[in-house]
């Protein structure tokens, strides 16, 4: 588990001695959920090139590295740099967050009768975890939009680094521009990864039938769940443990590594991360607005996700 | 515990994916002799400047760091440049093994009836640990010549790097040229951290009276003991633990990083390395040519010399 300390969950860019615990935290998760031991390494630099080249240098004596707390930009171009170093590598910001969204998205479609395949989903936030929700998001639903704090991503917005003139290639459809209110309108679901209070009951009245409301700033969310509910919401998850459908990274995280290790898999794949996701949404019986996704103590939540991974990183890539 | 497996004791240059096991045992000792957690790093690179940048980016997350079998002279850079990390960063090879070498030093030359202060020594093997050897012997014995492949190491021989340089400075009082045997005329210690069977029986009879052996060469001796002691060596001193008065480092290193940790000591100085070899000569009560220096596993030697490095930390920097 490596970090720099330059976005710790709710604390932010506090360096790496302070983001140790956090770190370490991390490491026992990965031992009770999946047996996994794991090593806690905060870095003291924040440099790209400095946390490339010094995990490529530390990376013999590890099985695989997560990388954790990084901000964007610098947490994608590690992220890439790192993919060829033949053990798994990923970022859990972006994909263990990822994972979990889309696992509830495709039971919150399930539960309020919503073609996924057909479904506008607006994600609010372009960091590390809004860029890889809009990512996997947009492989399978209808369309997504992104915004960042100017507004909503669109091909030709001048202001635009690398990462988020990908993302408008690959998200709306429609080509929208605007604030929040003009990316709502009509759409079928709101992702926030941004910050507290964003998102206003009104907003919701302009969406879609059904609306779906994931608010995963943490440890304050874009809305309350009784706001969004007085919105219209039809299903609401924030990130939080003290209200229903908590998207919580712990879901996916263990079982992708576990996965991983068991057969060997050189990379975190996107097929790796979508089958990650089914199983996930599949330990689920009956969506409903109450619950679309696994608690995180629920049994076998790890086991179940590893199964998925390993099968599918055998399938494309038989060893 | 880092390497760069360039330098694996008895193994060579063998890589850091093959070194792991050796820093994990490394590992296993500081646990078991000093209850010090510590974790194996080992590096894919053999670059010293590559090594000293991971391990500053690194080190937030640990409290000391023990460089092992790296090999000289980039065992030298790498050390010196990590001095300013706030933590203590010793290179065990070198000075875990002077510390064990003069603490067997001060009682074979009580058990010899010899004057330390006085007496001369010969130091075969200009690597890691001969070169931390004769400095640390340089500081108390009378004089120390040391031996590289070529010969003595004196003032102006024409192919000497900058650290053989700087050996020539403090050793070789006489500024004697030449092979062993014109090392060894008149001496009164040799020490080998060489290779095996360097040493013949017939080169001991030219020391002076009370010829003291200490061939470490590991695991074949310069010379064994039985051969030692038929060319008339007083004392014989090896690295196997299957003849008497085995030099090994686990009786250093667990207390020094013991005591230097518990008093928050910033490095690891030269007279806290003394006062380990001090500490360790007297625990043996009554110095004898069977019995110069303590065994790995008896009591108390780790917190003997633990007690004795924070000691020494805290009056050379009070805090």
């Amino acid at each position: 588990v490596i970090s720099d300390g330059s976005a710790v969950l709710g604390l932010g860019n506090i360096g790496p001695d302070a983001a140790l615990p956090v770190m370490e935290g991390k490491c026992v998760l990965l031992k009770k959920f999946a047996g996994l031991d794991a090593f806690p390494v905060c870095l003291n630099s924040q440099d790209p090139k400095d946390i490339i080249s010094a995990v490529k240098i530390i990376s013999p004596v590890f099985g695989g590295i997560i990388l954790e707390d990084i901000a964007a930009p610098n947490c994608f171009i590690v992220e890439e740099a790192l993919q060829n170093l033949d053990i798994p590598v990923m970022h859990d910001d972006q994909h263990g967050t990822a994972v979990v969204v889309l696992s509830g998205m495709i039971n919150a479609a399930k539960a309020s009768g919503k073609d996924l395949k057909k479904m506008k989903i607006v994600v609010c936030g372009a960091g590390a975890a809004g860029t890889a929700i809009a990512k996997i998001l947009a492989e399978i639903a209808g369309d997504v939009q992104v915004l960042d704090s100017k507004g909503i991503i669109y091909r030709g917005r001048r202001d635009l680094d690398i990462f988020k003139t990908n993302l408008a290639k690959i998200t709306n459809k429609e080509n929208r521009k605007g604030d929040l209110k003009d990316a709502l309108n009509g759409t079928d679901a709101f992702v926030g990864v941004s910050r507290k209070g964003l998102l206003k009951k009104d907003d919701i009245k302009l969406m879609a039938e059904n609306p779906i409301v994931f608010a995963l700033a943490n440890p304050e969310p874009e809305i309350y769940p009784d706001e969004a509910k007085k919105g219209g919401a039809f299903i609401v998850a924030t990130g939080r443990s003290d209200f229903p459908n908590q998207v919580n990274n712990c879901l996916a995280f263990p079982g992708i590594f576990k996965g991983a290790l068991e057969v060997r898999a050189r990379q975190i794949t996107d097929g790796m991360k979508i089958s990650a996701a089914n199983a996930l949404a599949n330990m689920v019986k009956d969506p409903n607005q109450a619950k679309i996704i696994p608690g995180p103590f629920e049994k076998n939540v790890t086991e179940v996700v590893a199964k998925a991974v390993a099968r599918t990183a055998m399938r494309e890539k038989p060893q």
